[in-house]
């Protein structure tokens, strides 16, 4: 039994547009767009999509938007998902990159979002 | 004065992929994939996301996710996206489609949602 959610939104854009980018989505959402210490490539956007850690990440590829499933079993949920049809593309510490059906990229991550809001929305996986 | 809130998170496949994107991401969030009468692109994912409407929408074009700001507006809000930096590239009925600083797709639409969940959630602007 494990547990998961869609926890983030990642607004991704090309390294050299992301301050831009980041300004805009602090004004269009009406709040502030901060850095995250040790993350420089993440802005975050707090409180912008009630329910969703919202951040622009820069990148160097397209502009693309991705979203994050938090679980509290990397393994577990990354076999649920590819059970689904999705493929593993890609790792980069405790993230597992994936192409899902339809040609969607999505994150499974560990949980990060406040515990309490991961207990009560997550669901729970046989 | 008028209002505005991010209501929608679209996700756009290829339309010859959409109805196993669609399953993908009933499996994955928990859910029926539901079709929606009379708008056959769209396949509504109810509840996927808690407090963001959700559908995969068959688009004749590379997958992509997509944003939707619902509005009392559509001309202000427009307008206010516009002098953040958005660029108008496109209409459909009442939707307005706009490029956002980063490279990015946003939808402004008509409010849509739940009357009282637009009221509790959407911002005041001047």
């Amino acid at each position: 039994m494990h547990r998961s959610r869609v926890s983030t939104l990642l607004i991704d854009a090309p390294a050299g547009d992301a301050p831009r980018a980041a300004a805009f989505w602090a004004g269009a959402l009406g709040g502030e767009a901060t850095p995250v210490p040790g993350e420089e490539q993440f802005t975050s956007l707090p409180h912008a999509v009630p329910g969703l850690v919202t951040a622009v990440q820069a990148v160097d590829d397209a502009p693309r938007y991705h979203l994050d499933f938090e679980t509290d079993d990397l393994d577990a949920e990354t076999d649920r998902l590819v059970a689904l049809g999705a493929v593993e593309v890609g790792r980069w510490l405790d993230c597992r990159t994936l192409r899902v059906p339809g040609g969607h990229l999505v994150c499974v991550i560990p949980v990060h979002s406040d515990p309490e809001e991961f207990a009560a929305h997550a669901r729970v996986w046989p």
